[in-house]
């Protein structure tokens, strides 16, 4: 059977096959795919993915993925400095992004803590988040962290480490998504509503 | 919100995107995975797509992805030349040689006459077929379309086709595949395992 493969095939079955959720069936059939597609369609998904680490690098303020260092959204005049967001990922800050109302900063984790993962606070911007705070002009921040037990205990690391400081900080409500019911909703997320009513 | 979003990211998003099975969300994710991951992944990645089309091409006899022409199938002496498999891609052709029971040769049409996607006969390798019957030393051709309404379309076709000449012409069986059960098999299947019934 071996023989029957091309080696430039299986190589790039492989190299697909890495990518998370991507299995051995579906690599194949990305393979072949471009195998039959126009030249430019694999020609342009190399050049990009050559590109992306070539011009991308880290916000050295918030850790932000950018190609200008410090990223638009630290060096624009019309975000306000007083409030920085959280974040786990990159993903997540555009998500508060897409909903146009969040004039903030941010600061970008890069994951949460997870001893199952052996991920701790050294390996997130936890050190860098604490020294802004300290040197800034912050007044809030938000703790934006995914509502979870990994985003949980990240939030409650960080509430601790920054209590010594003077900035007020906050976490994202907790409570009915919007279009849900409640009859599909899950027990937390129905407590947690409960917990967090409001009077009207 | 675009500002947010370096260019080589939401390039490579795009890219990704145009993969089939591959929406914006899943190529988001596979982008900032790279984006994680270490340089080589993405790099290795590049590379095996640039290798795809500059190192492979189609074997000139049978038209499978090879890197030398003729194929090492097409080349080599312990295939039978008396028998002819006629699959739609490569991955049937693949699937085929994974049984390790088939020693004849192949040839691969690249796709199955449909016209609701506007393919016909003109544009599969059906002449190319045609002409290697006549010159050739098959003596079965052994259609291996899909078992579906446009691999038995092909199929009928090339039945057709190949009328004048003086090779046996067959199809692959269909019936019950092993490890199913009855009670989940759809009624065309067991229609087809019915009117194909043997004698024990």
């Amino acid at each position: 059977m071996s023989s029957a493969i091309p080696e430039p095939v299986t190589k790039l079955v492989e190299a697909f096959s890495r990518l998370p959720g991507v299995g051995p069936k579906t690599a194949s059939r990305l393979t072949y795919y471009l195998l039959r597609a126009p030249d430019e369609y694999s020609l342009g998904l190399a050049q990009a993915l050559g590109n992306l680490k070539a011009q991308t690098r880290f916000c050295s303020v918030c850790f932000n993925i950018t190609v200008a260092d410090p990223c638009p959204i630290c060096s624009s005049r019309g975000r306000d400095a007083a409030t920085l967001a959280v974040v786990e990922e990159p993903l997540d800050l555009m998500a508060i992004e897409r909903t146009g109302v969040y004039q903030g900063r941010y600061h970008v984790l890069h994951g949460a803590i997870s001893p199952v993962e052996g991920i701790g606070p050294d390996d997130l911007k936890i050190r860098e988040l604490v020294a802004r705070v300290e040197q800034g002009q912050a007044v809030e921040v938000i703790i934006a962290t995914n509502p979870g037990m990994e985003g949980d205990a990240t939030a409650m690391y960080l509430q601790r480490e920054l209590a010594g400081s003077r900035v007020k900080v906050t976490r994202l409500a907790r409570g009915l998504p919007t279009g849900g019911d409640l009859e599909y909703v899950d027990s937390i997320t129905l407590m947690r509503a409960l917990e967090g009513r409001s009077e009207l």
